[in-house]
């Protein structure tokens, strides 16, 4: 079966119309797709951005709000914009970095509608106990795991593989072969791109 | 008729295929185009950029070439990357601005595929004169027209209104009720939405 690796980040605003979009585009492909969490902070700074570039650069914030509601008004997906934006990612991906599989995949969408759909906190501890519960996890043993070291620097490798990787944002498509495809808009592309490489 | 309007900076690598692709995208829908060219120059400086942010982000310039690479082999296009990167836009855009309707179309479609399927300098006179004489225009002419301080002022008045309309990259498609599609990758889109607002 032909593989790829979707990267996401979960401050990350196009990664949630990639994320509710992913699952079904690799699996009409019959592409395998690992869910790889990680963090785009260590990868801003390098480029010298303190926060969102989103932020930093307010035309392009501006551009960015009205893109993602066109194309979350056409996925029928709902949008609300957090506050604050950026919110800090750190916990959820340490989390979901703990899960496996299909809960790594639920728990992440999850999030991502929690955070651009609903709006909701998702820095905070109660917001990701809410969703780990609805999932029938312990959230005090995920949350236990999630801060152990090793995970913690397991997360740290991942960002860092980002970066050797190519990638500059999220969410990302990579193929085993090595091809990077950044965007929402470049997800289809990429998972052609994986299907192809089969042969 | 549905109309928008095509906004393209010569220096721009997305811009290239993008022009390659709007007129037959276009007439596909059943839109009316206007290409509008324009600098990017003004909106990057604002941004305190002084280069291409693909040439002061060096990992986002090694991602759009290999991303400019696969659109482009996808569309059977020739890709040279121009030296220096990017060239300078100025005269070329002070050209097109004095052509109309399809000759405007058909130089700044000669342009791009000199400079990025061929790697030639469009910043040279010389390179711009054969373009021009190919198309049955008189180079000298020509030259005089683009140069004439009304010309100037109207190409920086061109550059403003981008600025005005939210334009923060090239190409980007603008619509009658003002909606704004930035990229190679947003043609499609923009233009649908310039067919639906026919009604």
């Amino acid at each position: 079966m032909a593989a790829a690796e979707f990267w996401y980040e979960f401050a990350s605003t196009y990664s949630y119309p990639a994320a509710m979009r992913a699952a079904s585009l690799a699996k009409a492909r019959a592409v395998e797709l690992t869910w790889r969490p990680f963090l785009l902070g260590p990868i801003f700074v390098a480029n010298g951005w303190r926060d969102s570039p989103f932020n930093i650069y307010p035309a392009k914030g501006r551009y960015m709000w009205r893109d993602l509601e066109r194309i979350c008004d056409a996925l029928d997906l709902p949008l609300r914009r957090p506050d604050p934006f950026p919110q800090n990612s750190l916990l959820a991906a340490r989390v979901a970095l703990t899960l496996d599989g299909e809960e790594r995949v639920e728990f992440s969408r999850r999030v991502y509608a929690a955070e651009f759909g609903e709006g909701l906190p998702i820095a905070d501890r109660a917001t990701l106990a809410i969703l780990l519960a609805k999932l029938g996890l312990d959230p005090g043993g995920v949350f236990a795991r999630a801060e152990d070291g090793a995970n913690k620097a397991r997360l740290k490798a991942e960002s860092a593989r980002a970066a050797e990787l190519g990638i500059i944002g999220a969410p990302c498509l990579v193929t085993e072969d090595g091809e990077v495809f950044w965007g929402n808009d470049r997800l289809e592309q990429g998972l052609d791109w994986a299907a192809s490489q089969r042969a």
